[in-house]
């Protein structure tokens, strides 16, 4: 009898189950370097806001650049559908769950409205600030143009999972290497989460990979589909294909872990594992500034047939800055952000991000699991 | 003194524990196949409804196949023990906790009328629909000629664990090649979860395997016989054996995942193991027009001295239709399970169910441990 | 540098962490024999009832007897310190959890009266039942020759973890080989957990051991002492020993997993991990006919310095009979372990105890991660 | 194609993954031999209480000492901000949860008082107890000569992580090999977690090293830095260092585990993984005598811009000698810690800690899923 031929699984792992190992020396956190060069531009922090409606507007991009990260602004959402979308925010964060799935669909069945893509393109400009914005591949041709000719400054060709190669009989697949050609600005695509995906998008020329399917506080990709990966193993396998284009090609393309990060540990280890920066949705959808009103959806959500969101009541924890940089009044993690960064660095004794790459990581049990029995004090 | 000789535990795994790779490249899901065949009959979805009594009766079964699938009335249920089986459905809907176990016993100790056998398989035929029959090993001899009579399309022989060789000195066991002698119409046997039991199975000519023990959601077999082998395993096991079966003998026989899944993601994740169908309960229990009024119980529930289900609340959450074919309005992958699949398969890049299993599948911890810790916002 | 040298650790497993895969072929349950021999005695079912008050008092000796089981009276508990221990057991089953743990150390620092633990004996064997006493090392030569004169069949020298050696300078450790001179009865020793210390206790020439440190439901010994192997490995490691030890003396010795064992499946599992019979504590504590009323604890409990036991409430389930031979009311695996013992050697097609050592575990995910997400239906 | 370069991750194991494996023989748990020797010193039980506010003051150091173990003053904690700090500390246990971080940050930016620092140690020492304090690395110059000249018996510098070379442009690091020629009291230093951190530590010429980066009761440094590792593993490198370093050196340099203790079985695989004492805060913080009033917290929670700890109420629950040396009321093994070292100890046959350092652990499945499903009796 020949010897059976049973399918082989590689074991992935998340945020919960590892561990970043101190180094053998520290540094000042005051002396690290996090920056985040994506072409010609240098952002001071290495995070992107994520385009998300809860989480972006033109508002909040303004502020956001402003404070040295960059966001994204979806045309795809409620801003450029609706002349009004603080309204229609308003009642979605008013929906009783049981109705919100519904009222959603109906809210992103509305028309795009392809003038109000420049205009809000155009007041992100107007403020001197940094302007990405994100389309689904489908629509890419058709948007691209549009945001080209209103000067914002990063395409996000985003989708649940995107590919360098896309097979339809109803419609010509995206192809990067002709949009490259009628496009100047850079162009940063995704998700994926495998070390062939991502090598095959850089080697197509764009200029940075968006890491993550699954993952996400507000996605249920995984109940639905079945499909994703964890983001350590996600971001690990994209940052080896990083490093084998740069050997190739000569050419550094960032990578960019999107989805599941909760708090400063989640983000020092995405660091750790190879990411060269985050994209935050409902960490930052807590925001003051956010326009969720403290509730957070993703924008698989509102699909027809398919819905793959939830939308989860995040609340409203301090402003942005504070997330970003403190002062801390939450002790879980949530807010200083680029302090834990900074601090993490220090401990393991990294002055880059690049260097962050190389610290040891250990699998460890979830925290719940050591020292954690205590009961919270009751408030 | 000699090496200790230690008993040696292989690793198996369950839905929860694993997720599927995204591909190098997407298609359009409209253009994937999806159609199950067995022998000469084609099932446009690879779905089959369970045989039990909370999930197939005549009307589901006729509205089952006309949806593209197929579903298995078990004669051994109060289908065939009932002329009004609706009345006695309503009464264990109405049970309390305490009381549903003794009446289950109560209720299907009542004797199987003969009549009644012939009778709800004429009423499934007359509707035009395919009509496939359930039946233990130990009554097969008495029931399947009766079914055969009635033109049942395919003759289910399923208990929790089934095997090609039985013994027992009260009784000759079920000998698969002398029943495929006296029955024409293709036999599905189950269920089983190794390769060289299905192996053996499969060598004995029969049409179809069904896999799986102790997974169900209303099944308590792993509480009281310790027996069962997760549905991952038992799929890529099982699989294997169709493999190596086609490969001696030329014929592909399919395997049918039955038991464990509860929504759109562990289906697509038992295909990409390996299955070419799947054998759907509690799933199916929540259509409105399923007979168990929203609740569901195992087949062995009713055992008279050792009962091995709980009756379960599933509840009722919408048509078969919309269960299948969607719109979804629940966001967790328990409706549009056709439109999962078929997208699921587009963002692998695969245009069968054969290029499915082919996939790559990763280890992952349960989607509970990452990023889903936020309250979902209140009702 | 020289390599480091790091501690090993070796994998174990506990019952929740596998599952027994059924064979390829199937036998009828009623032809499987499972006949615990212990020298010259032939119990009819591989059970014995835990030496614990809420468990063992006379009248459950002699009813358990009866049944084909043997139940351990142990030599230290409320059975001999009283002479009327029911008003005892029921001031226990009465305390608040609060004041529990000082109770039973008042309770259990009265002295035992050597005249009792005669009498209790012959109450037994006055009622023609098989007789069992526990003793703890330090007791056994004072309590020992007592039980003899009592005509007692069976001693069990028992404490959480026993060995070959014990060292002391207060007192002279007991010797196996020495006691084995002295007294004629078969004795059972235990607990131990590694393939070493059962070879070792084996050769000295005693009857049978006990395995398991730390898994019971009323013990605390691995929070405490931080102490104990999972019941599947332990079982393993003590199977392997007894399998050598009958290689190089003839001897078979046969092994009882003791502890942890909640229903008909963990049972199932410790036979199928190698053991030849299991002594069962809270499980049978549940019986209308336990001293208990309907709690349980631990005989470690009342130490007075470090207690390691809980009391627990189990509740009052049913008859020893139907725990034992069913018909089962519960369908989670708590009545009928006879007939769920038979059940499983059945779908794995074992005639006997012995070849149940035989078949194929895996390690499997706990039950909950699979497919129980149902909420149960409310009583 | 290059073969992908995967960043590899190493498994660790915390306290709840473990268990220890009795010894062949057993030894009687009075004659153990758990004496810790640091230099000069020898203190008759293994066990420092942490330099936390809730845990060690004046009066508890005293005590501590007099028990035979040995207390560390936080010198930059309340006691030597305020003249009074009882009254600090009762205001710390009244706050409730939402204004406790802000609290504690307002409490330690109040200035340390130099006097203070002689005063508490010089009252620690009339009471002819022993005395260590602990600084932080960045103040250790600062005070480290204070302390000397107050007749403080360790200086123990400690911080989240410590290592022999700190780079800051700011300031000049700590370098252990000066202050060791300014200073002649034994020098403790922490905290590290790995290996070749560990083994640099000790080649400076300090005299202990205390192990643990995350896991302790009140910090929540794996949330808000993602930096940790789980004591087994910290302790069991850290234990090769120290073994490397006698190696290399003939000095035996103490390695104390600190952080994530909750019992005495946490104690005992500490000390089976290798630690030759342990620092405990929580468990000790619910001692009468304790300063925190039945609360905890982390001396990082107060950090003005980045809190890393909670506030965590622990009760009350006896004496610090009943915490120590019994006799328990608690059978979950928070109470005769030093009992049940001595008995683990006697169980796996070892006469003293180095002894206990070769014992055999397993890797065990968390006692959650042995055997604990049954409901506590409600008090």
């Amino acid at each position: 009898m020949a010897t059976p031929q049973f399918k082989q699984l590689r074991r992935s792992y998340g945020f919960d189950e590892v561990a970043i190992v101190p180094g053998d020396i520290t540094i000042n956190p005051e002396q690290t370097d996090i920056d985040l060069k994506l072409e010609d531009f240098t952002l001071s922090i290495p995070i992107i806001a994520a385009a998300m409606d809860a989480v972006t507007d033109v508002n909040f991009a303004i502020l956001f650049s402003q404070l040295g990260g960059l966001a994204a602004l979806h045309l795809e959402g409620v801003q450029t559908r609706y002349d009004n979308p603080e309204e229609i925010l308003a009642e979605i964060a008013r929906a009783p769950d049981s109705q919100v799935t519904a009222l959603l669909q109906k809210v992103y069945s509305q028309p795009i409205q392809e003038n109000l893509i420049g205009q809000r393109i155009e007041s992100i400009k107007e403020a001197g600030a940094l302007c990405a914005v994100s389309v689904a591949p489908a629509n890419t041709k058709r948007f691209a143009s549009i945001a080209a000719e209103a000067k914002a400054d990063f395409l996000i060709v985003q989708s649940t999972v995107t590919t360098a190669r896309h097979t339809s009989k109803s419609y010509r697949g995206l192809i990067f290497e002709e949009l490259l050609q009628s496009i100047t600005m850079p162009i940063i695509v995704g998700n994926c989460v495998s070390y062939s995906t991502c090598l095959e998008i850089m080697r197509t020329g764009i200029s940075g990979v968006l890491v993550g399917v699954g993952p996400g506080a507000a996605c249920t990709t995984r109940q639905v589909l079945g499909v994703g990966v964890p983001q350590i193993t996600a971001t690990m396998d994209c940052a080896a294909a990083r490093d084998e284009y740069r050997r190739e090609s000569g050419r550094y393309v960032p990578i960019i872990t999107d989805g599941g990060i909760r708090n400063g540990g989640d983000l020092c280890k995405a660091i750790a594992s190879g990411a060269d920066a985050v994209m935050l949705g409902s960490i930052l959808a807590q925001a003051r500034e956010a326009p969720g009103h403290g509730y957070h959806w993703g924008m698989s959500h509102p699909h027809l047939t398919l819905p793959r969101g939830t939308r989860i009541k995040v609340g409203t924890t301090g402003t942005v800055e504070q997330i970003l940089f403190g002062p801390a009044t939450d002790t879980g993690g949530t807010q200083n952000l680029v302090g834990a960064l900074r601090t993490a660095m220090g401990v393991c004794g990294v002055a880059n991000i690049q260097e962050m790459h190389g610290v040891e990581m250990v699998i460890a049990p979830a925290i719940t699991t050591e020292g954690k029995s205590w009961q919270l004090s009751p408030s």
